[in-house]
Formats: structure tokens, sequence, C-alpha cells
């Protein structure tokens, strides 16, 4: 069985499919659990740069069990967890046959619901945390979108690498709430967009010195403050555009204060390191090790039965709340 | 005597100084040329980064001889001519006194105009086209201001090093002309903005690979002609703003396109190599020797006797056109 959507809106069936018969270097897989995420909506709308041949099962990340292994498979025994590496994969199904080097297996001693998110979000925090400035204990940290999954991903990561992070949120009705769960995470500082255009972040830089590293998911005058609050020699990593507004940067900006500004994409960085398991192997453990210790929390979810998706496909498109994972 | 300004305007009075004597390890010099860049004038108007005591003497580049020299000076001889390394010297004045780390050599057999424009444009150009992109002939450098004494610089040093260039303008009345006058430098492509707001540079795409760096000068609309226009993984290089507009760079051109942003500052280059002249008389060398093979041409300048700098101070605040150096 499998989810396949069409671009228009959330337009989507459940079809069963026949799964080929599985050759010498594949595997046969029954998918646990896939998460619901922006980005995949974006696929499905066409507006993302990575486009499947349609119809299309939809769904870039998930969590499956090994069920049978081809004669020549070395890697993978049945039983393991694994996920498939690159997106376009289609998660959102029952089972699936497919290579060997598709696949990376992910330790079963951690959450399912932990390993269903891992590989988008808290990969994404922990890549941009380590690949773009040096960091060491106390150098402090400012982000942007500080209650989207990454966002709470990088709260968490920084604090367990000795990080001080600077977390600016929108305004809203529930900000104190927001506040404390942010904190409860170890955000040190979160501060509202209002807060900081009219009263800057003077009483923050008495305490910890300006971030080497800003961190911009919205775009706009959100993402001016988190470049226009860098350290000399600052960088800014953009990954994502929320405000779907751009960024407006002065010259002086670059020219006096020495900022660089870079972007992420995981999916890229997954194909470039393809090749290269020992990477994707290394970053997984090391996420995988955070979430053991406590330190890293899997996102708080709402579990949908996989015949319920399409309410899980509405609500993403609809609010930025809470994360659907669909249990298969 | 030393022309010294005051921020208001171009209010400016040639004064007489009395020198200090020299020290066992200073130096005693007759300037001979400096010219009157524009971000002279922006120190004067207080809108740089690098603000000087009031009163004041202005100008920052220029070339003196060495009159006298203190016993303990080992580097410099009567008869050398030399430049100061700093911003805020005060290159506007007949003579002066100051210590030998202050001062690098210029070789003597390079024109005198050469000599006196060499350390802010060329040395800014030469610096672009090496830091920031490993450039190898037949690569793409795309650039804005292309009319500027830097972006004639490097269309120069581009073509000695085998690189194309693709060189965007502002439409005028004199379009032809100026595009004849920067393809007589090497300039391979010259286009208005105007044309490639409305047709693109599919053209110079078939003939040339898309440009991995970006010089941009303007910012606004120019600039984002520069980096739209970069290829995959290609670095923006800002180091000006002409236009006074920021940048408006949306979220994909980061995370699809992995265009890097960043910004050159000669002047803080200049503070980071102050200790290790080697690296300021390899570069010197390498532009004196373009000059020496006829690659590149000092600027059309022109040249002003020492007593009318107002005149000069005057024509740089009011247009960007021929550059006026001022011959004491």
């Amino acid at each position: 069985e499998a989810a396949s959507s069409s671009p228009s809106s959330v337009n989507s069936k459940m079809e069963q499919l026949l799964l080929p018969p599985i050759g010498d270097r594949s595997v046969r897989l029954h998918m646990l659990a896939a998460p619901v995420n922006p980005a995949d909506m974006n696929m499905i709308q066409g507006s993302y740069p990575v486009l499947c041949p349609l119809p299309a099962v939809g769904g870039n990340e998930g969590v499956a069990e090994v069920i049978e292994v081809g004669s020549d498979v070395t890697s993978l025994r049945p039983g393991d967890w694994v996920m498939p590496i690159d997106a376009g994969f289609g998660t959102w199904r029952t089972g699936a046959v497919c290579e060997e080097d598709e696949l990376i297996s992910v330790p079963k001693d951690i959450s399912l619901l932990g390993a269903a998110t891992i590989f988008v979000n808290p990969c994404t925090a922990y890549r941009m945390l380590h690949d773009f400035q040096t960091l060491t204990p106390g150098c402090t940290v400012i982000q942007n979108a500080s209650n989207s999954a990454v966002g709470q991903a990088v709260i968490q990561i920084a604090a367990a690498l000795g990080l001080k992070t600077i977390n600016i949120i929108r305004d809203r009705p529930n900000c104190a709430e927001l506040i404390d769960e942010l904190q409860s995470l170890g955000a040190d500082y979160v501060v509202t967009e209002e807060e900081v255009m009219s009263t800057g972040l003077h009483r923050v830089f008495e305490e910890v010195p300006k971030p080497k590293l800003g961190l911009n998911c919205v775009g706009g005058l959100s993402g001016g403050i988190v470049f226009s609050n860098l350290d000399y020699g600052g960088t800014m990593v953009t990954y994502g555009g929320m405000a779907k507004r751009p960024l407006q940067i002065p010259a002086k900006s670059f020219i006096f204060h020495n900022v660089t500004l870079k972007g992420f994409w995981l999916t890229q960085w997954k194909r470039k390191h393809k090749e290269d398991k020992a990477q994707l192997k290394a970053m997984l453990n090391a996420v995988c090790d955070l979430m053991r210790g406590g330190q890293l929390s899997a996102p708080h979810c709402v579990q949908t039965p996989f015949h319920q998706y399409t309410h899980a496909l509405q609500a993403t498109v609809q609010s930025h709340s809470r994360k659907h994972v669909l249990i298969m």
C-alpha cells in the first residue's frame, strides 16, 4: 500500500502496488513510521527542487524494518532498522524493495519516533552546528524559527556542546509557555522578534559573547535580526525561507562587519556523502548518542495511523504546529 | 603643508605644520602624488569606519620619496619610493615623518601615477580574484560597476590570468564608447543592467561557463544580477554599496544554489597582514609585474596641482568620473 499525491493540493490516494521480487543486492522492507515534513508538501506542490516522475509515492523520511535480504547483501539483516538515504524514496508506504546501497541502518535502541524523525531535522541541526564555524564551549549561536523541529534540535545539540543559544521567536498569545518549553530544552535566551527590534540584545551581550554562527529559517526581517547581531566575521546559514521574503543585506555588513552568508540543504549534503557512508554513520551515531543520553528528545509528534494519512497531510499544509508521523 | 578637511562637506584648508625631528627608526618623506578616492570623501564625511582625531589630514593612498632615514632604519634609503600601509595616514600633504614600519616600498620603474594609485584599487581587484574561489584559465568572473577603478583593474588582471569576464554597466548615453573602452582593456562581455534584466545572459553562457566568482560594488538590483547569474556553489564578494540599496537575496539562492556571500575590505586585509610584509610585497610585486608588462594600465587620471586640491575634492564628491590625483 502506498499513498501517492497529486501536485494540485493534497489530492492523494492509497493504492495497492505490486512489489518487485528481490535481487541479489536488494532488500525488502516493511515501513514502520514516516513523518510528514513541510518539505514533503512542497515536493508534492512542485515547488521543491527534487521532483519525482508522477505518479509518485510521497514522503522522504522514515524508518523501516528489513524483512528479507538478497544473497549478496552483507551490511543488513532481517530485523534491522533502516532509513532511505536519498530524498525521493517515497516513505509513505507499507512495503518496499530497494537496493542495499540506498539504505543506512539506525540503532534499534532509540525510540521509534526518534528513529523516524532523526534523519532530516536533528541531522540538519547537527551539521549546521559543526560545518560552518569552529565553535568551542561558551561560544554563542543565534537562530530564528527556534520552535521549529530543527530549531528545537539546535537548542538541544548546542546545549550538549556547551554552546549558548539566543533563540528568536515570533510574538504569539502563548509566548510565556513557549519560552518555558524552549528553556526546558536548554535554550539560554528566548526573545521575540518585537523585543529585539525595540530594545536590541545589549542585555544578552553583557552576559555572552556575540554569536559567531547564525541560523536562519525565515528570511525577511527575522533573518535581518540574525545577521545584524552576528559577531565580526560571523557566518549566517540559511536553511529555510518560511517568511517567503528575501533577506535584505546592506553592503556594510559584508565589507566592514565581514559577515559570510551561506546556505545548507541536507539533501545535497547526503548526495555528496552517498558513497562515503562512514560520514553518514558518524553523524547518526553522534545524534543517537545524544538521544540515548536524554540530551536530544524526539519532537512532540502526533501519531497518525497510516490509513488516516489525509488528515496528517492537511494538518501539515494548514499549520506549522505539531509534526505528524504516520504509523504503518 | 597639509590639506585638512572638516566633516560638514568639502570644507578644508591647507595649513603649514611643523614636522617632528626624525628618530632612530623613523623616516622623513616628501609626498609625490596622492589620489582622491571616493572612500577618502566618506571618511571626511564621517561615514567610514576609520575615523581620525580631528583636525586630520585627508587622503589614504599615495606615493612618497624617502628624504632622510633614522640611524636604525634598514629597509629604506633616501630616494626610495614608499607608500603608507594603513588607512588614515593623511597623504594629502607635502612632507611627513613616520616610522619605518608604517611604510612599504614600491619599485621606481612603474609610472608615478601607477605607483600613486596601485595600493587601493588594483590591489583590491587582485585580492578578490585570488582569495575567494580557485579560478583556473577559462573560468568566468561576473562583476558590476565594471567602469570603476576596481572594475577596470578586475578586467585587466582577469584577462592576464586567462579568466573570462562578464561586465555589467549601467545604461548611459555613451554606452557604445564605454563598451569599446572596456573591451580594449580585455573585457570579454560588456552588458547593460537593462539588457540582462530583459534577455538574461543565455547567449553568454553558450560560450563560457557560468561564473564561480561575482564581484559586487553596487548592491540593490545590480547586485542581484551578479548573484543570480552565479554558477552552483559560486561566491559573490561585496566590496561597495554605490546604489545605497541593500542586496535582496531569496532563500533558495542559498539553499538550492549553494551561493556564498562574503565581503572584502582591503584596509582590513592590510591590517591583518601588517606584521607579515612578505604578503604585502608579494601582492605589490605581482601587480607591478602586470603594470610593467603592459597588462595593467594606470587609471585615466586628472592630475591636479596640490594647491588646487579643493577642485579635486569637489569633483570627486559630485561625480564618479575620472579619478583626480594630487601632484605635490
